[in-house]
């Protein structure tokens, strides 16, 4: 029995991407951000950081979606590498992607989209960070297919992230490698079903729709306004 | 044969407190951050992110501090669980500090400490995230002697950033069992002798020292002001 708590959200997304591609059975809630839900009681007990991704498999909790993915990996046998190398290559990917791709490009969201005062070297900092972030996987992929030589969960933990870089507004501009990327992992019905749950993103953002992407950002603002960011 | 690229910040020391923790033999280089020496084409071979620290280990080079302690706790067998549950605890944990407390405290030093304009509502925003994470470590070591129960890769990794909340402005008043926890780790003989790889970080910053705190600030500020933080 699994049951994944979540929304639409790139860290989400991550976790439900990984049990699509996988083929696990799982159950799934949707987690009212803005409700405040993820930092009720009942919740905190499963993710003691008041955070989604979490995880219940078989009464055992698991929070953080990098920790998610090497726990489903591993049970699954599957996108994880077969020796101590190809694992630590995956490994490695993913920790750029949680220490870098992610919290970088959701400080950008912040400041370019959520933040009440338009901070422009905030905005700056983050946003050329994570083209400087993007370059580095461009370099990556310009000599191997996937980020770790075959494709593995730190392929669908950038991928998740990287795929918003527009909701960033950071360019992708010039990086033929991550574009190919991009296509090539977009193209996996796993990848497709895994980015629908608990529902597409494109519901709630239009990055191509000015209001929609100011009504979003309007929610958004509050989280962040009270120091508890999504 | 084991060598470690690195500086004194607390990515550097999660690696050779680990190193030490597990009794390995290495060898280790500082790495030059203000000479941008982590920039040169044969570094980014190493690491292609261009940051410390870096293990190479037999030829096989290992980025990212989260994943290079993953690595050697495989290696060594220590420090990282017995079992499906107790190894996913520690990961997560682990996540936790690579996703949440190394980036958020790393965004409070860079602009409590290093920018060039000084930005309140940035300030507040790091400030405010690092001691809600520090509240979740106060309320998960409030249950367990130690993050993920026995001492592991995860209390490393986190020690080594909360231990500097005063040079990020985060204060740990009220957190009796945050206190605890820093003091027993401190209390580690390989944890000591891993803090002074590849130099002590005090030789360089104190924090109760205005104009030293100045000093390195300005030295620091350098590279954060050219978009590549160390």
């Amino acid at each position: 029995m699994m049951k994944l708590y979540t929304a639409a959200t790139p860290n989400g997304y991550k976790a439900s991407v990984a049990l699509e591609e996988m083929g696990f059975d799982y159950e799934f809630e949707k987690i009212d951000l803005t409700g405040g839900v993820q930092k009720q009681d009942w919740f905190l007990e499963i993710n003691p950081n008041g955070r989604i991704p979490a995880l219940v498999h078989d009464d055992f909790p698991i929070f953080e979606s990098g920790a998610i993915m090497l726990y489903l990996a591993r049970l699954s046998g599957k996108f994880y590498g077969t020796d101590a190398k190809s694992q630590s290559r995956v490994e490695q990917w993913l920790m750029f992607q949680m220490g870098g791709i992610g919290p970088m490009m959701g400080q950008a969201n912040v400041f370019y989209r959520y933040f009440p005062e338009k901070i422009q070297p905030a905005i700056d900092r983050y946003q050329n960070e994570g083209r400087r972030l993007f370059e580095v996987l461009e370099r990556q992929l310009s000599r191997t297919e996937y980020l770790a030589g075959d494709y593995s969960i730190a392929d669908m933990a950038n991928w998740c992230w990287v795929r918003t870089h527009k909701w960033s507004g950071i360019p992708i501009d010039g990086l033929p490698n991550l574009q190919r990327w991009l296509e090539a992992i977009m193209a996996r019905p796993g990848v497709q079903k895994g980015i629908t749950v608990p529902e597409d993103m494109r519901a709630r953002i239009r990055d191509d729709d000015e209001d929609s992407a100011k009504k979003f950002a309007e929610q958004a603002r509050k989280i962040v306004v009270t120091g508890k960011p999504a």
